[in-house]
């Protein structure tokens, strides 16, 4: 089959790989129907993520068909249509038992990571009853894509830790793909007042169409100023970091009222300054977060109830066999306006 | 002054009181704009509420302007228009001081029922710091009467209690205006389905309107089978009682999935079965609340954010000395179609 | 091999079986050495729990060593001692990953119930490596017989729905081994005040060694006078039904305080009164709940760490071949002053 | 009368001051019987908290009697023994209705700090019937003392905020006052381990015979090392950060789990470095907090039923007229073996 390949820094091929085997009696084979990119994949690609080692197939998101199953695979069978979560998890570790399946011991990320991933024409998943959810009939697949990782990523590590409530004052840190994606699912909750912060007007403007209250760039304005301005001087309630730089990190201190919390997504690569020397008498919570998917039952209901349209989130598409054009393309992602790119096989 | 003065079961007139006077230094004389009656207001006419005394001007909900506040109010002033909460609270008992005013030692719902209430031209409401909230400018006054009791009621006792999460399958038993409060207030958190039963084919319309995905006529269909067959099988994951009587605290029982909740809201005249010999083991909550009105700052929030409309309740308006022709309107309902009468001075 | 068998109500016999075999990948057989006999057992035998079929062998709790595993298990091997979970989890369903094992659609009670138990010298436990808890070394095996059902049990059902916080007035209705189970869990969180009402003073009096503060005898006294005396008139915050009849489910409603929890862990074969009438307005909660057993990890770190005293609930000890004199003592519990009973192969 | 007094970076006198008047409706003017010093106090004495002004009483801690009240207080009369919050709350602002009376718009902490405060023969304090607790009949008032601020510091800071459940493993970094506060009411939940750090041999050894289960004397072996190897190379579920420096947050971020918190109490006065280059994954979250006295009531019940022993904090008494050496005394903490002092007048 084809797949893309990484071969160290700077270097991916589309090419000739074997087919995926049943290695475990709990794993799946999935014919992929459709797959994405993530920024993760270009971090990995910059060589940033040295785990990742020579002849690795990239992707952890995506949809597809079982081909085959193992043995010990109860609730799936081959032709069942699938959602793969970029988490795989064993359902009985510990972290497993807790819901924290991005730390599970036989598993977490590990997909185009540590095992070949999904973007190549055929996957293997490990734990199939648990890292794959079925596809309701009638439902828009390829949309179902940004179920894999970036929608749970925005809700879980955004919005849930965020504990955002109705009438909440909300700033999201950050209008790319994942930052968005916090915005859309934060809508769930009807917050007051949802604020977005960038210096790329492009994104900004798709901040609003996709509901948000006010598009701060800040390039042109101070972003503090204009917050407190819109809060009575509090600042907000919930703070959602979607950069993952010391200096965005910082700014959501800054933003942050007594009381409220700053919830972390972004992929960080640096310490961070913390100003306790303010902070420590401001009653407030920070968190961190790697996805752990376990809300993509609930994404399900919310999508089928017309609540979330994850098809937003899509801009480009291309044939998978394209992938080494995609991945230029979400290489730009700014200059070419992409937000999430699909691959149809 | 003039007020809606009851005389015993079946009595009110709309008659001379004297004008109220400060009693207590954290009081404060209101001029009341804006009023109506509820639910309970008939009730008491009817006699069921044995403490309202011959005398009493009834009433506990409104909007109005402040007119003169004892020396230690120390966070309102005279011309300040405010929002009057049902549930009059003092803010340092031991219930007041976990947010459970409804049950405020020197407090609670005393309005319109232990003194004097808001169908008069003025109103003397005790703790005054605690027990109205400023309206902010351009907001439409009239439709907050509608945050004194009816939306925190629908809110607090049935959306929050029966912890609506989004892509739940709630199911709201009763059409009437609470149990609509609880419909417009549910939707704050995207609900997956959202049913109402009721018998009565109008008010299933207006629930329609409001965002109900179903309106189920328990006259012409099985309400079990209809909710089992829209969750497969499983039941709701909240139902919320917004009648008051056993018929429906039981139907309740029968619609809610293992796991669930059911949130009561209605006023409960005799016991009910519950069928602990099924539900024993079915790991479900059932909840009671009297209305603490904790949630009206929020609910500020998400009228000012276009979240909530609280105009949609209201279907009559009256001069205020037409409050015995509102009485009879507001008596029949159902038959009037009416959900929430204004009162306006 | 030998077991306790089923025959029909009032019939059990202690007869000859055949040793169990794997029928699933994820199956094990475990080799008991030390099992108990439960309340529901007795229910069983008195022909209370109708899915019970001719030739069932009982028994869902003990702990033993595992003698084979099927290709899936992966977490666990042969000669491995293990507890076993009186709830069987498929770890993959909606309810499992809810932590809702009691309700998996693959498993829950089924042990001694929908298929062979564990008052046996063998048992096949399905999904093993979710429904067996690996014992640490140098652990009181036959004190942890009691982690398999009735401590969690006590804990979840009554404890955890109660919502038991340092300093509450909890009271707990019945000092059955249940009863006591819910008192040793209470005691983890500090309540101010431990109250046990029964009509036994044997049981009265083990309640106060186990560390009630008040045991109260209802056929001598009024426990409500004596409730409302200990806690100012109001009610007790927490109150939890461990007795399984109308009278004392009603007796709760009458114990508990504004804002305050039932939480019921009682077996009920009846529907019991719901007092709506008075209770619609104190903002109380009531939880049923079949137990889950999530927190026997939990509760393994509070036997290693000396704060649960497990063995405190055994009174008598059997070999496993002198199950049926066992079962007749048990039978008596009361006037044998049983709790739990050790039955050691 | 007499009182402490601050006049500037190192200077405090035992000098004469008028005795305070009711300034508003809602102050009561007490008679303190037992106070103590806080750490803060030496803090300010070092000139490190700018907003104390020449001229100012310091003391936010006390117990004391009732003098006069003002016309608006209900609660309380003369005569009435009563604790003193270190946290004035008004409670009617929006914070304060929140329950974040450390934020409370009219008040927070400012006694001995931006009003006079409790180290004097009497003190005036502003909304007496929200920032006092009436003292029960029977109970030991010098040990209460440490209800005033250290005990709910502890608490609420650490262990509400690090959610502390049983069978946790705890570790709580520093061992003064603070910290051994925070190890008093971790106790409260049962934690499987309780591990505390300090460089003070004499701390640990307290902090043993307060319960912990390991004292780690951080300048003999490397802290880390011993916390991972105590459990099972995860970390600690609560990390409690007692002592207020950037080194001790960092090793706090060395020590925490996957899945952890790290409750802060310290004082900090300059930003830490927070290492998001690892933590951004671990699904962490991090708390700061200004105490709010919101569980005082909580631990006068653990103080009633004896589970809390606060006079285990006071290590040293003095006559109030001798403050003065109290403070030379509690200044040497560490060398005097000092934790709480009280002044009794």
């Amino acid at each position: 089959m084809k797949a893309i390949v990484y071969h160290g820094p700077g270097k991916i091929e589309w090419e000739d790989k074997p087919k995926p085997m049943l290695l475990e009696d709990t794993d799946a084979i999935i014919k992929i129907t459709h797959t994405t990119i993530c920024g993760t994949d270009l971090h990995i690609l910059k060589g940033d993520v040295p785990e990742v080692s020579d002849g690795r197939i990239l992707g952890h998101e995506g949809v597809g068909i079982i081909e085959e199953v193992g043995t010990a695979v109860r609730r799936f069978k081959p032709g069942d249509h699938m959602l793969i979560s970029c988490i795989t998890s064993c359902g009985s570790c510990s972290y497993c038992k807790k819901g924290m399946y991005s730390h599970c011991e036989n598993g977490g990320w590990i997909l185009g990571h540590l095992i070949d991933g999904t973007q190549a024409e055929y996957v293997r998943i490990p734990f199939a009853d648990n890292s794959l959810y079925p596809i309701p009939h009638h439902m828009d697949e390829e949309a179902l894509v940004m179920l894999s990782d970036i929608l749970p990523t925005g809700y879980e590590c955004g919005v849930l830790n965020g504990e955002v409530k109705p009438g909440d004052h909300v700033v999201i840190v950050g209008a790319g793909p994942v930052g968005l994606a916090a915005l859309l699912t934060a809508k769930f909750y009807s917050p007051g007042l949802l604020m977005v912060i960038d210096t790329d007007e492009n994104r900004l403007e798709v901040a609003k169409q996709f509901g948000a209250d006010y598009g701060i760039d800040s390039k042109q304005v101070n972003p503090i100023e204009i917050v407190k301005g819109l809060t009575e001087g509090k600042g907000a309630d919930v703070v959602i970091e979607a950069v993952g730089i010391p200096a965005t990190f910082e700014l959501c201190q800054s933003l942050v009222a007594p009381g409220g919390i700053i919830a972390n997504i972004g992929v960080h690569g640096k310490p961070a300054y913390l100003h306790l020397e303010t902070l420590w008498s401001h009653n407030i919570k920070i968190t961190t977060r790697l996805v752990d998917t376990i809300t993509i039952p609930l994404l399900f209901k919310t999508v089928q109830s017309g609540k979330l349209l994850p098809q937003q989130l899509i801009t480009h598409h291309f044939a998978l066999n394209d992938a080494l054009y995609a991945y230029r393309i979400f290489g730009h992602a700014a200059q070419e306006k992409a937000l999430k790119v699909i691959l149809t096989a």
